[in-house]
């Protein structure tokens, strides 16, 4: 009888290990992907291209047991060969090929170059070979950034007592309503594809306390920009006994101060690669939405059209005043107006024109949506009530609120969106793996 | 202008904190949820609930300023008053009640005790009520369990080199095909919802040559037993560069490992209320299919009537094996017949009628399937053909086969089944958060 013991016979080796150090004039197996043929007379650089990064081989004909017309571009190989230092090579040290072992070879040459430094192509062309294009280093690189950023929602939410939680996606209704609702047939009943957590992950809230949960929504909006998608990932908190809607944004900031510390820390290559500069967070500003909005027409010479909104070009333009007055690449802008938000917002206890919620802003996108929810199952009823909304489908939801919730209030972050500005892309699906939007189901 | 520096000022004591001593006979701030009050004529006990556990305050008449009378289970309160050292409280402590200051009051009675050490109801009921029955703290110390796996999935995956992945749940076709799909309209045109991150997770070898993925996933399945599902949280990974598909199992194995480690040193008090024992994961035999088969049936005197696929009453009698005969919880069960897995199982090489797939069963049900795929494109072309199948659909990921993929395979793990098995359960409803089922679409 065999047994599995957990423990992995590998005999090749990972660029970490290499670093590590001591292999110099070393013999070491290395497997990876044929990135790049590069042929210079009686030698050739082979570049592989493993998880960690690129490897330099170096092949001399003769001391090898394949011919170079053997091997191709995106072929997977086992090299063995002797690990010598070398400045100019990728981490530093270079390996001479005594023998390769062909793992896989590909049946026809790459539609696209991958192997450039900067992919010389279109974003159609790039979506279109999605599977492909991403083996390109830099293009790869985002979606470890990406990574990171996940990561730090969760390490930094956990820290702070937070559960991780898995809600539903497929439902009866969507806690928003409206008409951007992705509708299917579920065993000859209409269900709809959730927008967002919000119900789950209040009703959650006098469960743990602190919930959050990383998972894909849905919104069936015909938005063509270059900012929305009709699947995305969205970072969700909701936590409850906070004091003020402050609480919110300071999780908020406290995450993102987390978040750019171990980008900093752990994805330094990768920032590199892409050429960024994190964007500071120790401290960010938080401005009402009317003053905001006055701010901005003062210092632009724009004209406030609709007091009760905020257009596009006015998130940019409030972000650009935060940026020249105080250096600021974030703004909390709070107290989004009541008809602007919707029916379990808080409103504010001195003016209930306005709510106790946020939007933040990152270098002139609006990144998060946040703010305080109504906990009292009368002032609830009332909502919904001057709405002129029907309790029918929401039986659940009230039911939480009829027998008892903490004051609470949570928020969404668009993953792909905060990876965009972070990375200065200008359309998400620059940073998001497999975009769905109007045209595109595929791949 | 205000600043947001991602520091909370909270007044309020947590129970770690009380807990690491120091304040034993001070006054102290602590806020949560009255889960019981227990009359003891002239003194009460209240007990709140935390997402850390239960608190027990002690409420005499005259000392506080509210009556007994203003207080409800189920409200939402900040007390204030003295923390006594005291062995038969949760915890070793008490909090003599100076002040009591009520957040948020309850509209109605609790229509189920969820008070109660065990919930004396049905699983229906406790379904129909789950945003409620979840407050009981036996009922919510499964999701920390399971929180648990999913993180113990996370940190040791991206320890051995694995990337994070986030893929479409939206696509035009899915990966296993068939009629278990559910279907929608997708801007008028036919989508479906992915059955598994399969044809994703592959592509994304080809770029990060180890990814994974936690993610819902969507069965139209018409099944309604115990262990079915119609959406539930899938653990997914895929390596690459595997030298055997003895790989992918050691991988899990280690997964196993390193997650009962993780749940013993950091779930202990949830393992405790649940009265769990976790389960032996440091060997795990590995058996073949037809020779599992034959073992359960000369053991048990059971025919085996169908040679090419396993009965969940085999399962059962399998686990019961190797659970007899070497005290063993988990199998690995290999080479599955090739007729029984999909398209892109590679074939043994000795025996093209077995597939190098394996399924682990934990306590006689089936909790992962896995194994190596197909990375040659020639191979893949003729096993299509072989089966009568049509590219077409596919293009996207032929394409990635054509251009060049290292070996590869990988797994997916039942993340509620898993738990379910692990704290004894017999229905995965009892470990999935909001349920999904034939009759269940709310809540």
């Amino acid at each position: 009888m065999k047994f599995l013991t957990g423990e992995m016979e590998t005999t090749t080796k990972e660029i970490a290990e290499i670093l590590a150090g001591g292999l110099d004039g070393e013999e070491v197996k290395v497997n990876g992907c044929i990135h790049k043929i590069r042929k210079m007379g009686e030698v050739a650089f082979i570049i592989l291209r493993k998880r960690e990064g690129l490897v330099q081989a170096v092949y001399e004909e003769g001391a090898a047991n394949v011919t170079l017309k053997e091997l191709a571009e995106e072929a997977a190989v086992e090299i063995t060969g002797i690990v010598k230092s070398e400045e100019r090579a990728p981490n530093g040290f270079e390996i001479r090929i005594h023998k390769i072992r062909i793992l896989s070879r590909p049946s026809a040459p790459m539609p696209i170059a991958v192997n450039k430094w900067k992919m010389n192509t279109s974003l159609e062309t790039k979506l279109d070979f999605r599977p492909l294009s991403l083996r390109n280093i830099r293009e790869r690189a985002k979606f470890r950034i990406q990574e990171g950023v996940t990561r730090g929602f969760r390490e930094y939410l956990r820290g702070c007592g937070f559960t991780e939680i898995h809600t539903p996606k497929i439902g009866a209704r969507g806690a928003e309503g409206g008409a951007n609702l992705f509708r299917l047939e579920y065993f000859h009943r209409h269900a709809v594809l959730a927008q967002s957590p919000q119900f789950y992950k209040q009703m959650m809230v006098g469960v743990f306390d602190r919930v959050f949960e990383v998972a894909p929504v849905f919104r069936a909006e015909k938005h063509n920009t270059k900012r929305h998608l009709n699947e995305y990932t969205s970072l969700d908190f909701e936590m409850g006994y906070i004091e003020s809607f402050e609480d919110i944004m300071q999780m908020e900031t406290g995450f993102l101060q987390y978040t750019m510390a171990l980008l900093e820390r752990e994805y330094q290559q990768e920032l590199k690669l892409l050429d960024v500069s994190l964007p500071k967070t120790d401290k960010i500003p938080q401005v009402r939405f009317d003053r905001a909005k006055q701010l901005a027409a003062e210092k632009y010479h724009r004209e406030i059209r609709n007091p009760y909104d905020l257009e596009p070009e006015e998130e940019v333009l409030i972000s650009r005043y935060f940026k020249e007055e105080m250096d600021a690449d974030f703004v909390f802008v709070t107290h989004y107006p009541s008809k602007k938000r919707p029916f379990y917002a808080m409103d504010a206890p001195d003016d209930e024109k306005f709510t106790l919620s946020f939007d933040l802003l990152f270098q002139g996108l609006e990144i998060t949506t946040g703010g305080q929810r109504i906990h009292d199952y009368a002032m609830l009823e009332e909502k919904l009530q001057q709405r002129g909304m029907t309790q029918e489908g929401m039986e659940q939801y009230m039911l939480v609120f009829k027998h008892g919730m903490p004051p609470h209030g949570g928020l969404g972050i668009g993953l792909e969106r905060l990876t965009m500005k972070l990375l200065g892309e200008d359309n998400v699906r620059e940073t998001t793996l497999f975009p769905r939007d109007l045209g595109r189901l595929e791949p």
